[in-house]
This record gives structure tokens, sequence and C-alpha cells, in this order.
């Protein structure tokens, strides 16, 4: 397969852009003789790379809007859990091809996500065309036969990941130091180590677990996961909200990403994010939007603009991260903590790509095209959406959307319906 | 004109609505032989009232992405002050329709406005088919003879204002108590008295100016123009963020409206609007976008999100300003305080509304419509926008959105260009 799209606003110059396989293999402006299978005008385009959704629960699309405004222990005991533990593979299945869904149509292709019955969102992501970090829930709370039959799982999970194209990235997720036993991370880190596997955790996204590490642990859930050697580039350490200064003096030093969720944190009123001092250390910094009953979308555009006044509105200071380190964000770091050639538009990168039509209005006027992404325009000024070197979305249409939405509402009934019974 | 909506959700229930004139005639499932004149078919939309921005400055459109992320004194006087300073009528006019063409596609039929060149805004206000509030920026700095040129000024454009037509309500825009003279905010309450207008204020929106209060007039803002009679529910005060529990008493004694405007406060690291203290006085609550250059847009689908959040983050608390609030304060607060029949779908009311496409994925599944468009969706839901009883989006479509954003652009690029000489 091959695609060459012509005359696109690329980085201030317009070019052609030849893709071949599932790569750029040409940039420059006036490409001849490319014999491209499929021919994009990018007149009144720009081609930026497509972001990197770096934390999320997709199927969770199912519970958007289902239980809003409420404290936390209420929201999570009787409302998400319950209707949670209903869900079956097939539901996850449909809740995730929903996901995707949102994604490609607000110019998402690679999402690092952790969730239950994990061959039903692998399915959608082979489906839908996106690529995706996949992990399984692993929670024992201390429970050794829990442990032992969620480690049996993960390992038939792993073998079944063969089967899988390449888009699809086999990934470990322990859910949080206060769910899981300390044997079961350390089996962890040791099953990472042996297979080259990332791991993907929350860490110390509320008060409460800090307090809780503090008194059950003795240390902070940093230290602690420090003192297993469950930290490093290979640790995705999610929200990392209530950090003390040596934390952030341990990510840093061992590499370890850490990933912000602005939208979540703030609806949940989880605390703040110490972006100044996580960044000023080089700590790489990704971004996510977490699962749609804390957000209620999957809209990076959207979570970049959290993310940015997020931090201004805190720190007093509206110098502080500015549009292009957001968009780095939510581009770049995160596809290099994820070890994907992508993030950038660069020949020989992979061709995982959005086409922005500059004829949204709130793209004009166009002094400054990332400041416009980061704080002005929606999801909908993604005109075409590509991945792999595969047009996933072409002129805002996705195909299947008709039935893709039919079965969420249908799943979704079926649910609460299951529920009040 | 008539309009006859078939087959529409109208707060869970699906009907048709008759709009004739500039107002729904009337509400009921199967209506029969309404002879209308336009019929739209509802199916797969909900209909619910259109939005009310209570507080903007429409032609910084134009100004939208110009300067970014900087220290807000480098901010103002070096890049928006000098711009604006070079900003005729005709541009005040483009800059105007281009944010009257963004709101109307994010379902937005009202807002309240004040600005340089008047005319400019009022005439794009007419072509556009929008509803405003619109007032002259009133700042004299204490000068005896820019009072005297603002205020003959201000006259002028009171008497031309009966030239418009009924959507476009004049009012006062004495800027804030720092930028204008004790006499003439006592000119401006007096006009405002003989003649039943509102007055567009911004009060307490940083500190520094709550502190240049205290060191200038002894006293807080609010407390200031209690004293000069200038309070009450014709006077729209913008931003209220740095209030004390007396100012509050005060505003809420005088029955006095807020304009919240979240996203421009975060972004320029205002402070926090204390909601649930004004909320619970029972003071009346709108919400705003503030201008461009500093949320950078006029969706007020965002605008509802980032109240609602940025409350319960700085309050720890998740059960504050809930969906149904916001919703509230983005639509029916502020068709109140503006004396608009609008903001509710009713009978004899204002027909001013929009019809969302419950096929957008963003609001799939549909446990809680509001909650949906507070949190979930973005601006592109809206399928159809109707103000006075007239369709200024269909499908999507606005007549003439090509050479806005053209104009805009240009208009745009020569501000520059003379600035840059």
């Amino acid at each position: 397969m091959s695609i060459l799209i012509r005359n696109v606003l690329l980085e201030g110059e317009n070019v052609d852009v030849l893709i071949r396989g599932s790569r750029f293999e040409r940039i420059a402006p006036e490409l001849e003789d490319t014999c491209a299978e499929e021919v994009l005008d990018g007149t009144d385009m720009a081609l930026l790379p497509s972001f990197v959704n770096c934390h999320t629960h997709a199927a969770m699309t199912l519970l958007r809007g289902y239980a809003e405004d409420m404290e936390l222990h209420t929201w999570l005991e009787n409302y998400i859990w319950p209707l949670e533990g209903q869900m079956e593979e097939e539901d996850v299945y449909v809740g995730s091809r929903l996901a995707c869904l949102e994604m490609i149509k607000t110019g998402t292709t690679f999402f690092n996500d952790m969730y239950w019955h994990y061959p039903g969102t692998a399915r959608a992501v082979e489906e839908m065309g996106l690529r995706a970090a996949l992990s399984s829930v692993f929670i024992d709370f201390n429970d050794q036969a829990t442990a032992d039959r969620r480690w049996r799982e993960c390992q038939e999970l792993f073998r079944e990941y063969r089967n899988y194209s390449d888009r699809i990235i086999f990934a470990l997720g322990p859910h949080a130091v206060y769910s899981v036993s300390r044997a079961s991370l350390e089996r962890a880190r040791d099953f990472a180590l042996e297979h080259g596997l990332m791991v993907h955790i929350h860490m110390s996204e509320t008060r409460a677990e800090l307090e809780q590490a503090r008194s059950a642990l003795g240390m902070t859930p940093t230290r602690y996961l420090k003192e297993l050697g469950l930290v490093g580039p290979n640790v995705c350490a999610c929200h990392a909200v209530w950090l003390e200064e040596e934390d952030m003096d341990i990510l840093a030093r061992t590499g370890t990403p850490v990933i912000h969720n602005p939208t979540s944190n703030m609806k949940l009123s989880s605390g703040q994010f110490p972006y100044p001092q996580l960044a000023e250390r080089g700590i790489p910094i990704g971004l996510g939007t977490d699962g749609c009953s804390s957000n209620n979308n999957l809209d990076m555009l959207e979570e970049m603009k959290f993310a940015s006044l997020s931090c201004k509105a805190h720190y007093g200071d509206p110098t502080l991260f500015g549009a292009g380190e957001v968009f780095h964000a939510a581009t770049r770091t995160g596809a290099r903590i994820f070890g994907l050639d992508a993030g950038r538009i660069r020949e020989g990168m992979l061709a995982d790509c959005v086409l922005v039509d500059l004829r949204h209005p709130q793209l004009v006027p166009d002094y400054n095209l990332i400041a416009n992404l980061v704080y002005s325009a929606p999801g909908d000024c993604v005109n075409t959406t590509i991945c792999n070197g595969r047009i996933l979305m072409r002129d805002r249409q996705v195909p299947g959307e008709g039935e893709i939405l039919a079965r969420a509402r249908e799943t979704a009934e079926k649910l609460v319906r299951e529920r009040a019974n």
C-alpha cells in the first residue's frame, strides 16, 4: 500500500509526502513518479503526528455519563465497579471499538490501555487499525489464590499475544501498590525483565493512596517501587500526583516515565500533577485521558488544553507548560516512552499521522498552529487519520461508525438492565 | 417564517415542535396541520436551549494564538494592546463575524460583548443572525478630556442603536474600577438607570486589581461599586474571582449577577472563582468564554467542562458544580441575567435553540445527556442552530463560511504586517 499526500503544510512548508507500507518514504516539495496507489489532496491541511494517549481504559466508554458528580467511594463502589463486574469479553470488545472510533475521530492512533477481558480490546484494536499497548488489570489484594489465578491468565494472554499483529504491544498491568501484593509486583518485575515488557501501573494518584502507603509500607509508593526494582524506562507510572522531592529524584535517576492525566485528576479532585518539578528533572512526561468515567472522553486535543491550563492555574504562572511542550508530551514523548518510531513526521519513521483541516474556524487566524491546536481547536479539526500507513479516517468518515454506535448503545442498555435485575 | 421540527428528543420525550415567527408556538407529540414552511427531521437529535455566552470580546478572535504563554504585562503591553490599537471598524466587523461563525457552530446564540468600534460588531451580529448585548469599552484612566470624548461617543452609539434590530441590546461598558474615573462610573450608573440599560464591567479579576483597589480606593472593588450604587440586577460583574465574604454578601443582597470565565482565569492564572460560596448565596451565575486571546475559543461546551472541573479540583470535592448546575448557568441563568425570554424550550418562549446530534460518538452511550454535553461532547455535536426562529446553521453548514474565514485570515495578516512596519 502506498499513499501520496500532495501539497500539505508540514512545519511551515508545503510538501508532498509519500507513505509506502507502514512508513514515510519521501518528504519533499513536488514529488514526481511516485506511482502511489492512493493520492490525498493536502491543500489547506497541515500534516502532524497523531496523538499518543499514554493512559486509558478504553472499554470504559460504555460507562460514559453513567455516574456523575459523586464522592469517590460512592461512585466506585455503588456504580462503576458493579457495572464493570458485569462486563464480559464481548462487551469490552464493543466498548473498545467505540473508544477506537472516538480516538480515530480526534486524531489519536496509539493508546496505552489497562482493562479486564484483554482479548476484547485486542480484537477491537486489530479491526480498527490503531496501535496499542495492552495490559490486563492485575489485582490480587494480597490473596495468594487470586494472585496465582491471575498469573496463569496473564501468562496465557502472553502466549496468545504472539498471534496478534505488531500493532499490539503486550504489557503488564499490576494495578497499583495498594491492590497488588509484593510477591506479585516482584513477579511482574521479573517477567517484564525476562521478556522485555512495559509495566503499566497507577502510582500516587490520590492523597489517600500516599497516606495508605506510608502507613502500610512505611514509605511512599515511589520508594516502594524503587525498593522492588520496579522503576526504569519500561515502567509507565500513571498519575504521579502526590510525589515528594525524593520520589521525583528517584524517577529522574531511574529514567521512569510518568503519565499526566489532568482531566481525570481535576474531575475526581485527585490533586495537581507537579509538572514544573518533573519537567525540570528531565523526566519523560506523557499525556493520557484516563477512562471515560472520569473524563469523559478520549480527546487528546482537549487533554492538552487541560494539561497546560491546570498547571498555569495551580502554580499561578501563565508561562508554564506552554503549547509546544504540551504538544510534545502528547506526541513525540509519548511515542518515545513506548519505543515507537513515531511522534514526528520524518522519512523512515512510522506513518502515524493526521491531516488537520486549516479551514476549521477555531484554527483561524493561523499565527501559531500548535497554540491553535492546544488552546483552541476541538477534535473535529482532524480531517484524516492514518496509522501504520493505512487511512483509518478520511474526510471525517470512519467505516462502520453507525454499527459501532448502535452496538455500544445496545450493550450499555443491556448492562443497566442486568444491573436492575 | 415557521419551522416544524419532527420527532425530536426534548427532556426525555419525543415531540414535534412548531416555531412561528421568533417563538416556540406548540410543543407536543405528533402535531398535525401545522402548515410550516420548513420541516426539520429531528430523528436522533435532541432539542436543547442554545448557549448564552455572558462575557466576551468577540473581535479578539483575530488575536487567537497571536501571543501565548507569556507573563501578563508582556503579553498585554507588547502584543495584545498594540495589535488592538491598530484595529479599525472594518477589522472589528471581520473579527466579530468569525466569532459569530464559531459561536453558531458550537451552539451559542447570545453573547455579551465589550469592545472597541461597536458598529463593527453590531453589523456582524445583524448579518449573522445571533443576539447580543453590546457595549463599547469605556476607559478614561481619570483623564477628563478622554472621559468627555468617550461619553459623547457612547451617547452617539446609543442614538444609533435605535436603528438596529431587537436582537441587539445596548449596554454600557465601563471597563473596571481601576480604568474608569469615579465621575464616569457615576455617569454610567445614572445613564443606565435613566434608560434601563445593563452595565458590563470587569470586577475583581486579579489579585493585583484587588490590592490596587484597597490601596487606591481604601476598599474592595465590590464595596466601591456598592458605594457608587453601581450594583444590582442590571450590573453584570465579570470574573469576580477575588471576593471577600462581605463582597459576596453585597452581591447577594443587591441581586448583582456575576459571570464566571473559568478558562480565561486558568490560562492567565488569575485565580479561582468562588463558586460554592456564591451559589450558596443564590447569586445569579452566568458563564462566559472571555475573548479569544485568553481562552482561545468561544466554545461554551468546553467552557462548561472547565467551569465544573476547575471547581472540583480547587475545592477538592468531586460533587461540586455538577453537570445540571453548570448547564443551567450556561443557558437559563445567562438568559435570565439579560432579561431574555429564552434559555429553556417552552411554548411562547423565544426560539433560540440547538439540535444536538445523538449519533456523535462522544454522546454514546446516553445514560445522561446533560452530563455527556458538559463532560464529553465538543462543539461539533451541534447539528443545527436556531436563533429568533431562524435557522443559522443546518447540518453544520453556515452560509458564507469560506468567505468569513478568508477575510479573517487576510485581516490578521494585514494587522501583523502593519505592526511590523
